[in-house]
């Protein structure tokens, strides 16, 4: 009996299956420092202790895209082993922030499945949850890929495509309990533009680049445990190991605190498309849409439904060609929602 | 007065010294985060507090790996600054687990030594033990290597050559106290293999690989005090720096999870050739064999003495030349003990 | 309204201008275990946490270097966003150490502006000054900078100057709280010459090198926040991104270790200059040289004032051309004060 991981194929998927991830991840200090290394990361409020008490938190937390991607590595060797493609994310939250000494495990349920009309292969829809030790759901999501059948003969399964909502709306955003911007300190957060400020459909260029070294984003999946290997393994992508998409969606954001450095803390995940395959040498830049805002229901905080966009070249804010495809050096559309004080 | 360390020559050691290493190292949850940003560790064990907790431990140790490097990183200036050749390991044991918050030292004593009969070189033996700051020995191993000589003229040494086990009994081993995996959570460590699934002479091939780079290699080897020059200096080895024998190891046992993830812990090193040199650009594959299978004495735990062979290419389980020579591509060959539940 | 900070120049600071520098951060034992993965670092006070206790400190304190990037880094979108040069730094001071759990923050007081007669730049200095989270200075330093103007008709200001101290007096310097080297182990320290060993004009060779690499000084800079594009963005720097001078220091600080093992704690700055610049592939090596030697106050702690050298090749000792430049591969002259055991 082989004792290696194959990975799950089309057909071992079913509606309403559960799936357990393996290894659990206890979180710590450790791993903020090397998010700090790892990318340009500002936001006051994961970077000081005092500061986050300021806001009503016990401790500064770990960064919210740091435990989506814990969250995230677990399920790669049950979901993306065999995926051809990461398709889209759907109806991401944020329901409690992960403090160091936390320990992470993540579990996904199948809840869409749609065989392709090649008969090669087919469409996975999960969502997925990161709980804590206290078995606390922290965050979770939904998110489809494309996975290869590797039995052919295996009949195809009962279409069934969830019906997902385009953007969260602001009711199902989830203020951290004892969030409050009434003492936020507007010069140690480095910018002083609160929730007022910003108008829908304003752009902001983050104007600052950072170019990627391999070493860096291997350290960066390793850290989440994500060891599939496409990132790693030279020989088995010999034009370039393909970076890690959530090492550009923490490169993009840490870049866009020169802009928006009070949208503290991510809560929505709307939607989000790695348009263009991100490789070592790439410089990577980043804009912002402001597609929304919103009241959060709690006084003085405010949400801003952001489109936050990764480039590796090319001219701020252009996204797609005219015939509605994403320009080539576009790497990265996101949709989230973000708190700020009001 | 020279104040610069030149490093021990042949002449500088006699039987039954005690080189007293320098400069303690307090490890923490900081190493832990690195070793898991630099290696695709995943052992649930060594990631989750609370899964080391539901074993019978108080946490989740240091790596055993990282727990040698460090051990092994304070010899490098007293034994190895002018080696030409690491010989071999054995009798290698973990006798406790080391926790984040302890101090490590090292000491060596030389129980062996041979001059080469080219009066040039000899073999230093010597048996060194890492302790914590309770003055307990937490790991141990006898390591032999090739000196060069300063003062030709000095006296060759009576020739002692130490009596070694060529594997350590399973009486040998040191099971933690409290390791308990009567609560062992196999969806949680990745795999459902248990010790009574593997026979001795299987093989396992662990499929994934890594291309190593520069910058890792030199983080990893820093970060364990070991600042040998062949390791960080290009203009010391114009054709490459040579990659630190343990990056090797642990990058080997990383990926030796899949197949072997609930191999939790190493408890023994019988011995280890590191068979060929690596270098940054090498992509660095597994594969393990089982050579022996035993009881611990305590229930429930299993012990499996595997081969651990890291490559840079080739076929799968090819090691040596029809002249009994290692194959070109075959970095390391290690033999060693690890805990498994049965 | 443009969001993103553009940064201050010369016609934007006026004498006695307080700059609250934003982003306080939270330091922690991860923060420790990448300065010993990024740095060659063995200073055994650093290291170990018993070692520390035993000098009579409550625990091992983060390398003073750090903390001075950490303080560094804070300032840099508020100084040198628009500097041309990096001119010098004086009246640098440790007051207080820092430990793992401290959060810093900084703040700036501009002391001296001078506009140059081409009128588009003009030279401005600054005092810095770090402080934790009790609003204890722990590092306080003088810096000037070359900054562009913006506005070329804006009206230069009143020339003033600070008178600024060659070198600190040894009074100067202060001694932590309670530090305490007569039970000093230096064994473990790992050289036995003490203060008195050392003699002025005494000059050492640190010998070891490293050749550095893009990835490590990415991830160095970025850990102290300090995200100035020159580090980078290789489009913004064809060439070659500059390396953080800070990078330099500490990797001549840490090379220093083999001949300066007890030079433990750095309490003053007298002087510094980066005299070439540094980029990925160079090997930094190190020498050191003794400029004088003073008490203290504190029974059993003295004072050495050392000129610390940066090179990327060359012979060891050489520093000026006879023009009395800097010669091209000298990196870094830094002049500091370190404390010793007697």
């Amino acid at each position: 009996m082989a004792k290696t991981n194959p990975g799950r194929f089309f057909e071992d998927y079913s509606i309403g299956q559960v799936l357990h991830h393996a290894v659990p991840r206890t979180v710590t200090v450790g791993e903020r420092a090397l998010y700090h290394a790892l990318y340009p990361a500002r936001h006051a409020l994961y970077s000081s202790d005092d500061f986050a008490r300021s806001c009503g938190l016990p401790q500064s937390p770990i960064d919210d895209l740091a435990a989506f991607h814990v969250v995230f590595g677990k399920t790669v060797p049950d979901i993306s082993l065999n995926a051809v493609a990461n398709l889209g994310y759907a109806e991401g939250r944020w329901l409690k922030p992960v403090y160091p000494g936390d320990t992470l495990r993540s579990e996904s349920e199948v809840i869409g499945l749609k065989q392709n009309s090649n008969g090669k292969t087919g469409v996975v829809w999960v969502r997925t949850r990161g709980l804590n030790q206290r078995d606390e759901v922290v965050i979770e999501y939904v998110r489809w890929v494309m996975v290869r059948k590797s039995n052919l003969d295996a009949p195809a399964p009962e279409t069934v495509v969830p019906e997902l909502k385009k953007a969260l709306a602001p009711g199902d955003l989830v203020v951290p309990q004892g969030l409050n911007f009434s003492d936020y300190d507007f010069v140690q957060s480095g910018e002083n533009h609160r929730w007022d400020d910003y108008k829908t459909g304003e752009m902001i260029d983050h104007v600052d680049g950072v170019t990627v070294e391999e070493a860096e984003h291997m350290l960066a999946t390793r850290l989440w445990q994500n060891t599939a290997k496409v990132h790693f393994d030279l020989t088995f992508r010999p034009d370039g190991r393909l970076i890690y998409g959530g090492h550009v969606i923490s490169m993009a954001r840490a870049l866009s605190f020169n802009g928006l450095a009070n949208a503290q803390m991510i809560v929505g995940l709307n939607g989000g498309a790695h348009a263009n395959p991100c490789f070592a040498g790439d410089t990577v830049k980043a804009w912002s849409e402001v597609l929304d805002k919103a009241d959060t229901g709690v006084p003085g905080v405010g949400a801003l439904r952001l489109r936050l966009v990764a480039t590796k070249g090319g001219e701020p804010f252009a996204l797609k060609t005219d015939e509605g495809r994403y320009r080539p050096e576009v790497l990265l559309d996101l949709d989230y929602w973000a708190l700020m004080p009001k």
